[in-house]
């Protein structure tokens, strides 16, 4: 039976493009238009996975989604980068001097401001929930005045053609997404480990909680800062290590975690992604 | 002669409130849409200060105006705690039943989701740069199906009813300011200190600089990774620790993390905050 994969976005957006680089295609999507309704589909059983965006090079971590990974329980259990590139799209016989209208996802605008600023100054920027959406939608209308922002995947389904390509400001433009299950597997070849780390209040707490990881030569890949809920200026760490949880090292350094007072919570453990 | 304040939003929007706090009240608002713009007034003389809000206790750190600090530099001379509570602002004679339009800030709109989703589920949501800029609005239309939400000194500023006050979702709801000049100045009374850290890309590296502060008794209250644009998941990470900058044991702990290979970049010295 084929996976059922939520993502934010629909068909040929860059969930889909990155659920089809970890699943290979054979994939039905569960399309939403909020990462709060992608963990939904996957925690109602609408989906078997979830592929969210968590980081991209440029912004950053992606805050709602760190959230809702403690929030709504699930499980890591792999992990998918992409090189975003965007599109400029619209119909056929359409001029880059009679556009009025950009439509796209604000991180997609954003991602194409130098592009707009300077080649089209005049025209008005509008957001929509996805880039591929704003493609179709751009079919819909029919009208050459009107350009969406997307991925070429997304010009190739709607059969449109790509007006301009690699409009985005900076090419080191990549985001990593995260495969989300709701119970949790062991995963072959399982290299690399999400968790999150709850240190007491104390001075220097933070430095002790990463010298358990350093003094057993694990190297943290990420540390992300997220504030408390009802407990202000008190904070969380989401920690990526390269190792499996249930190694030698990581379990010396989780064991010594639990002796400085530290709470750990498990994320998941999956094969690092290439980079 | 009057300081010239540049903030993001109008007079009452929680921005002039927090340079209210910090000023008492005698100074010219230089208002202005984005965070970008409140940067730019400042380096351009347009004003003397800027106040911008750089976290929140429910939302976390406002990555925008991190970006800002290191791309338009500046120095933070004071910070301001502010508790945030929302009221609803309506015209008078305004039945809640009635209300088919909510207007405000997007991170407003966020705070009280709960409320709008249990008492006004049927009313249609609006963004709008400003809080108190929607309450402006609200007066302007004139219609009693329109309703905005901001602060109680907006409702009194444009001398309208509050119809409901507290909707935030959480109490615990503060945001904190730093107060930015553009030239560095010794500030009278400075116990904190603010800077970026940028360590080598060496395992364990984050864990040696966290002790050079440790290790001199230097507690950080914040530690906030961002990512370096152009080098894909490398980071930089901006710390606050409660110490002057020129203090014995400062000095002692920036020596240390230059002997690491480490950059440092300080933002500034000043008094902190009551939180």
């Amino acid at each position: 039976m084929k996976k059922r994969v939520a993502i934010q976005g629909q068909q040929a957006s860059f969930h889909d493009i990155a659920a089809q680089e970890f699943l290979g295609g054979d994939y039905d999507i569960v399309s939403n238009d909020t990462f709060t309704d992608t963990f939904r589909a996957l925690h109602n059983g609408q989906a078997n996975l979830a592929i969210v965006a968590i980081e991209n090079s440029l912004f950053g971590s992606i805050n709602d989604v760190y959230d809702l990974l403690i929030k709504d329980k699930c499980w890591i259990i792999g992990e998918v980068y992409l090189r975003i590139s965007q599109c400029l799209i619209g119909l056929p016989g359409t001029r880059l001097e009679d556009i009025k209208e950009v439509h796209s996802h604000p991180v997609a605008l954003a991602q194409c401001v130098d592009y707009l600023d300077n080649v089209l100054p005049h025209a008005e920027r509008f957001e929509n929930h996805d880039t591929a959406g704003s493609v179709a939608a751009i079919k819909h209308w029919g009208d050459t005045t009107k350009v969406a922002i997307a991925s070429a995947a997304a010009a190739k389904l709607h059969d449109l053609p790509i007006l301009a390509e690699e409009i985005e400001t900076h090419v080191q433009n990549y985001t990593r997404f995260v495969v989300l299950q709701k119970q949790l597997t062991q995963v072959k070849n399982a290299n690399k480990t999400s968790l999150v780390l709850q240190t007491d209040h104390a001075p220097g707490a933070l430095y002790r909680a990463l010298g358990a990881f350093a003094k057993n030569d694990l190297n943290l890949t990420k540390l992300q800062s997220r504030p408390i809920v009802g407990k202000r200026w008190h904070y969380i760490f989401y920690v990526d290590v390269n190792d499996h949880y249930q190694s030698t090292a990581m379990k010396t350094a989780l064991s010594e975690l639990e002796k400085q007072g530290c709470k750990t919570t498990l994320l998941g453990s999956y094969p690092a992604g290439a980079n």
